[in-house]
């Protein structure tokens, strides 16, 4: 991982891409990550790059996501899906372009960090379970994800996707389908 | 509706295929998707028929749905779904076979009155929404939904969606992902 040998040029280019309340978070999810690998033996240094850089996107205008999403390969269903879907997968091709990131199974820990997907790697499952845990969030039901954290990666993953669910059909919003189909095969399992 | 002219005979045979409760429960879909119909402008008639044989599989044994459906065309993911979403799919092939029923609305109205599907036809609303709220229907909500019935049928129906996500997300199980997608749909209107 050499981009984190640089890891003070690296901050200072993600701090540029959002505010500081995100850039908080982002550094909560690094080290939320990196503790979740070694705990549970994913690669500690791709979780702290991948949580880094998991929401290089976030804070862009939606216009500048949707153009580099149509110039690159992405779910066909996306532009017509909830917004808040398409950091993580314009973020997969941002960090690729800007920051230099060629490993796969990084780029897969930031694109499917929001959805998640069947089948999901031992990293996309930290960086993914690091983003809903990590120290600064506050919504309600946190505080069982982070008990549960400590044992339990999948069926801990798969109450915080059910969490997300519930949400949002309570409040009437649509449900991303990768997200169901992660969340029915991490039961599965 | 040559089906219905011969009204008793239909009722003898769907009353042969389940229990007492699962036949009352029949008798009151087909009145109230006849209601809902006559309300909303789909053909009665369809209605009335979809409603009487939406369940006709529904009390066999899982082992002869599965033969019937390995037996014909079924959505790919269906036999690793939930047993509860046989007998619809089932139930189609059933009904073309031992009852005759060959009208595709009738039988699309059937084949998808549990899962649900984008871009539902008006038929196929009214039967699914009947299913819900027929008046031996006790489920919490339930009374919500027949006072949404009353005035907004795809309103009403994405609610019950919704709830019985909720619901199935709450007991850890998992969701049919046509489900997901008919709730979608009916945001999307």
């Amino acid at each position: 991982m050499e981009l984190l040998e640089n890891r003070e040029a690296l901050l200072v280019k993600i701090h540029e891409q959002m505010h500081e309340k995100r850039y908080l978070h982002t550094l909560g999810v690094a080290e939320t990550a990196k503790q979740l690998a070694i705990q549970y033996g994913a690669d500690p240094k791709k979780a702290e790059l991948a949580g880094l850089l998991h929401d290089y996107c976030k804070c862009w205008e939606s216009s500048r996501m949707k153009e580099l999403l149509l110039q690159h390969d992405h779910p066909e269903d996306l532009l017509d899906a909830d917004k808040s879907l398409w950091h993580s997968f314009a973020g997969a091709i941002a960090v690729q372009e800007e920051v230099g990131v060629t490993d796969e199974e990084i780029l897969d820990a930031i694109r499917y960090h929001t959805s998640g997907r069947p089948q999901m790697t031992l990293l996309e499952k930290v960086v993914c379970l690091a983003d809903y845990i990590e120290p600064n969030r506050t919504f309600p039901g946190v505080d069982e994800l982070r008990k549960g954290a400590e044992t339990e990666l999948e069926s801990t993953l798969q109450q915080a996707f059910g969490g997300t669910i519930k949400s949002l059909v309570k409040r009437n919003q649509r449900v991303y389908p990768l997200t169901i189909l992660a969340y029915n095969d991490l039961i599965q399992k």
